[in-house]
C-alpha cells in the first residue's frame, strides 16, 4: 500500500497554471501533489558565442531549490560556490529534453533560457520542471510569433516526464518524497507526445533489477506521460 | 503624477500570506503591488559555532531573487560563486531588523533562518521581505512554543519597512521600480510597532538632499510603516 | 559500415592490467581500443563525517582527464575551480556503480577512493573506467584481507559497463570517439556478473527512439558486458 | 566620559598628507587619531565595458584592511575567494560618495580607481577613507588638467564624512574602536561642502532610536564634517 | 649509504619513451627511478592575448599529479578549487626552462603548451618533467615543420633537471623520496646542453649550507644533466 | 652605468624603522630606496592543526601589494579569488627563510604570522620584506619574552636577503624596478648573519648564465646581505 493510497499506477494530482510571471515571455507553474515547480522562458538575444554564425537558436535550463523548499532547510549553492553535481545533473537533463522535440532552425540565431525553481519539493522535481517547463516554452514561441520574430512554432511535439520505481517490492508511478527515499529503484522517463524516448535513467543503488522489472517501470511510465501530455493539450488550448 | 496615479503618500496594495511553505516552521508570501517575496523561517538546531555556550539564540537572513523576477533575466548568482555586493547587503539587513525586535536569549542556543526569495520584482523588495519577515518569525516562534521548545515569545515588537524617495521632484512613498529607477534619491526605513527608528538607510547619486527633505521622508515612512504594522496585527490575529 | 570495419555488436580489444601503480592498495589500467583509463583505489582510514558510527563503508569515485587525453587539447578543469557537470555525473556513476555490488557493511567505518583518470579518450571512457575500478576494488580488497583488515570478501558480485547507440541507423556496441560523435542516441548499460542491471542511462539529442530499440540497445549490452566479467574473472584469477 | 576624554562633540585629530604614494596620480594619507588610511586615485584608460559611448567617466573604489591593522589580526580576504559583505558595503558607499560631487562627463570616458587601505584602524575607517579619498581624487584631477586630459575640474564640491552614535547613553561624535563595539546606535554621515545630504546610515542592533536621538546626531555630524571640509581646503590650497 | 645502495654521484635509471600519447603533437614518458612522469607538447593556434602582434611564439607548462601518484593519496586540485602553491611554482620553472632553449620568434604568433601529469612520484618529479617535457616539444616542433607550419627549428639547445641534496651529511644525486623527505638541504639545477646555467634553486629548511657545499652540489648537478643530455640526444636521434 | 648612478656592488639606502604598527606583537616598516614594505608580526594562539601535539611552533608569512605600489595599477587579488603564482611563491620564500634562523620548539605551539603588505614597490619587494620581517619577529619575540610567554629567544641568528643581476652586462646588486624589467638574469640570495646560504634562486629567462658569473653574483650579494644584517644589529640595540 503507498503512503498516499494510490494504485501502483496513479498519477498524483497534476496542475498546469500558464502566465504566472509577470515579465517572463512564457511561464507555468507546476504541481504534482505537494511539489510546486515555478517554470520560466526568457527569450535572450544573446545565445552562447558558439551559436554565431551557426544559424539556428538553442534552449538551455537551469535548475534550484529554494533553500527551504524541503523538509529539512538545505544550504544555498550560492554559498557553495558551484551548482552541486545533482543539480547539474538534472539541468542538463531538462536542457536535453526540450531540444529534442525543438527545431532549432527555427529560432534564429536566438537562446531561450528556461528557469526551473522548485518553491515545494515532495519528489519528482525534475520530472514535474519538464512538464511544466515545455509549457513555459510554447509559450514563448507564441509570444514571439505575436511578434513575428519567428514565423513557424519551433516545437515539434510534446515532451513530458514522469519518475517510476520499486517501492517495498512494488513497481510504482510517480513518487512521491517518502516512496523515493525508501526506493530500492529509481528511474526517470522522458517521453515525447508521440510516444519516442527521449530519456531514460534508471538506477539500483541496492538491488540491481531485472529485464522484466526495467519493462513494466517503462510501461508505467508510458501511461503516466500520455496523461501529462493530455493536460498540456488542455492548458494551451 | 506617479504612473501609478497613487497620492504621493500612498501604498500600493499590500498583502500578507500566512503558511504557505509546507514543511517550514514558520513562512509568508508578501506582495507590494507586482513585488512578490516568499519569506521562510526554519528553526535550526545548531546555529553558528560563536553562539556556543553564550546561551543566547541567533536569527539571520539570506535573499535571492528568481533570475526573472526582473524585467531582463539576470544571471543566477550560484554561477558567480558567490552573492553580489547588493545581495549581502540586502541580507544583512533584513538579519539586523529581525535581530533589532527579538529577544535573543529567550530563543536558546538555537538559529533561525529566515529565507527571503523574491517571485517577482517590481521596486521595494527589501522592505517587503522585512515585513513579510517579521510574520515568518513569528509563526516559527509560535510553532516552537507550541512544541514548548521555548516558553515565552522572543518577539519584543513588530518590525517593517518601506521605502521612500524623491522622484521628478515630489517626495514619495513606497517606490515601484519605474520610479525607483528614475529617482534621484533613495531612502529605507525600518521601524518598530512603537515607532522606534532601527536602520535608515538614504542614498543620493545625483543631487544631495537636504535635512528638510530628509525630515519629510522620515514623516512618509513612518505613516507607511504605520500600516504595515497594522496589516501584521490583522494577519497575526 | 563501422569506420573500425566491427561488427555491430563486436567490442574492441580490451584489456585489464593489474598493479600498474606501486603504491595503491589496488590499481588497473585498463583499455577499450585506444581508450585508456588508470584506476587506483585507496584505502582511507578516514571516511566521510556522515560514516561515522554507522559501521558501515563507502566507495567513492573521482573521474579526470588529462588535458591531451583529446584529439584537441582541453583546458584543465582546476583552472575553473569546480568539475564540470560532465565529469560529477560520469564520477557519481562510476561511485553508485560499485556501490551497487559491495557489501558496504563488510568494509567497516573505512572509505575506499577510486580514482579513473583517463590517459587516452577515444569514446566510451566512463564504461572502461567502470570496469576497470571493479579490478582496482577487488585488489583492495584482497589486500585488506591479507592484512586482516577486512574478515570476508566485500564484494557481492562482478560490475562492467559499455556504451551502444545508433550509428547511421545501425544499432553498434562499444562505440568509439568517432561513432559516438555521429550518433543519433547514446547509451550506456551497468550489469552486474549474474546479469543484473544497475544503471541504464539512454540519450536522444537528435530524433527520439523507440522500445524496439531501446530492448535492442538493451540486448546488444547485455552481450558486451558478459565478455567484460568474463575477461575480469580471467584477470584476477 | 569618553574614553579619550572627548567632549561629545569633539572629532579626534584628523590630518590629511598628500603626495604620499610616488606611482599614483593622487594619494592621501588620511589619519583620524590612530585610524590611519592611504588613499590613492589611479586614473585608467579603460572603464567598465558599459561606459563606452556614454561620453561620461565614472570613479570607483576598493576598500581593505591589512591584516594587522587591527588588535586581533584578521584573514586576508584573498584567502576566502571573495570580498566580505562589510569590505563590499564600504567600497561601495566610498565610490557612491565620490560620484555625488563628481561631473561625470567632465571626465571623458576613463575611469578613476580609488584604493583606501586602513593601515591601522581604530574606527571610523570608511569615513576616514571617504574624506582622504576626496583629497587623492582632488590632485588627480590636478595631474590629468596639468597634462590637458581634461579642461575642467570635474568636481563640484568637497565631501567628507563622520560617524556618530550612541555611547552609554550619550550622543557622541567620532567614535573610536572601544566606543563602537559598545554602541548602541551607530551612524554614518556623509555630506557636502554646501551641507547637503549624500548618505545616512543609521543602525540600531540593540534598542530603536528616536527620532530625535537620530536628529541630534546629525547635528553632530554637520558639526564635524564642516570642520573636515575647512581641513581639506586647508590641505589643498 | 643511500637506501637504493647508490653511490653519491649516481643517477637513478632514466628512460625517455616517445610518441606514448596517440593525440599530441609530442610527447615523451620520462622515468626517473619510480618516478614516471607523462609529458605532452600540444600546438595551440591561439596564444595569449598579449602575444597578438608580437609576431613570436610562448610555451607554457601545466603540471599535475594524479591523486594516488603517492605514497597517501593526495586530494585532487580540483576541488581546492585552485592549483597549489607548489603546483604553481613547479609549472612556472618548466616553462622558462623551455623557454630559455627556445627561439619563440621561429615559432610565430603560436603557443605550445607543455602538460606534465605525475603518474608516479618517487622524489624529483619537476626534474623528470623538465627532462622529459623537452623531449616532447622537440617532437611538436618536428611534427610542426613536417607540416611547413614553421621552416626552422626554434630550439636552440637542450634543456634538463636533476636535483641535489644534503642526505645524512652527504652530498648526493637524484634524490629519491626517502631521502628527499630527510634532506637538510635541496636544490634544483636546470641547466642547458652547453653547461649553461637556466636555473638554480637552493634551499635549507633546517641548517645554512656554506658556499663550498653549494658549489659541490652544482659540481654532481652538472654530471648528471649530461647524462641526461645524452639520453635525450640518443632518444631522438 | 646604472639608472641610479650607483656603483656595480652599492646598495640603495637601507632604512629599518621599528614599532611602526600599534597592535601588532613586532612591526617595521622596511625601505631599500623607494621600496617600502610594512611587516607585522602576530602571535597566535591557535596554530595550524598539524602543530598539536607536536611541541614545536610555527613561523608562517603572507605577502600582498597595494594595488597602487606599482607604477600602473594592478587588480586586487581578492578579485581573481586566489594569491597569484608569484605571491604564493613570494611567501611560501619568506616564511621558510624566516624558520631557517628559528628555534621552532622555543616557541610553543603557537603561531607567528608575517605579514609583509609593499606599499611602494620599486624592485626588490620580497629581499626587503625578508629583511624587515626578521625585525618584526626579534620584537614580536622580546615582546613575549617580557610577558614570559617563552623564556628564550627562538632566534638563532640574522637573516637578510638581497637580489642581484646581469644588467647591461655588468653584475649589479640590489636592483631597482628599471634595471630589473631589462635584466638577463635575475638571483635572490638569502644568507645568515654567519653567512650560511639559506635560499638560492637564480633565473635566467633570456641568455644561460655561467658559473662564473653565478659565484660573482654570490659574492655581490654576500656584501650586500653583511650590511643589512649590520644594520639589523643597529636597529635592535
Amino acid at each position: 500500500m503507498r503512503p498516499s493510497k494510490r494504485a501502483p499506477d496513479a498519477m498524483r494530482k497534476v496542475t498546469l497554471e500558464r502566465a504566472v510571471a509577470r515579465y517572463a515571455e512564457g511561464s507555468c507553474l507546476v504541481t504534482f501533489g505537494e511539489t510546486k515547480v515555478l517554470c520560466t522562458a526568457s527569450l535572450e538575444e544573446r545565445g552562447p558565442p558558439w551559436l554565431r554564425g551557426s544559424g539556428k537558436g538553442w534552449v538551455t535550463a537551469e535548475y534550484s531549490m529554494l533553500p527551504r523548499a524541503t523538509h529539512e532547510r538545505t544550504r544555498r549553492e550560492v554559498n557553495s560556490g558551484k551548482p552541486s553535481g545533482r543539480t547539474q545533473e538534472i539541468q542538463r537533463l531538462i536542457g536535453r529534453s526540450l531540444r529534442a522535440v525543438t527545431n532549432l532552425p527555427a529560432i534564429g540565431e536566438k537562446q531561450i533560457s528556461i528557469d526551473c525553481d522548485v518553491l515545494q519539493a515532495d519528489g519528482g522535481t525534475r520530472t514535474a520542471a519538464i512538464t511544466g517547463a515545455w509549457v513555459a516554452l510554447h509559450d514563448c514561441f507564441s509570444w514571439m510569433r505575436q511578434r513575428s520574430i519567428i514565423s513557424v512554432d519551433p516545437l515539434r511535439d510534446h515532451v513530458a516526464a514522469v519518475s517510476c520505481g520499486v517501492y517495498k517490492g512494488t513497481l510504482v508511478l510517480d513518487l512521491e518524497y517518502v516512496e523515493d527515499s525508501a526506493a530500492d529503484t529509481d528511474a526517470n522517463f522522458v517521453m515525447t507526445g508521440k510516444g519516442g524516448i527521449v530519456e531514460v535513467q534508471g538506477t539500483a543503488e541496492a538491488e540491481p533489477f531485472s529485464e522484466e522489472q526495467f519493462l513494466e517501470l517503462l510501461r508505467l511510465a508510458r501511461g503516466g506521460i500520455a496523461e501529462l501530455v493530455e493536460l498540456q493539450k488542455q492548458t494551451i488550448a
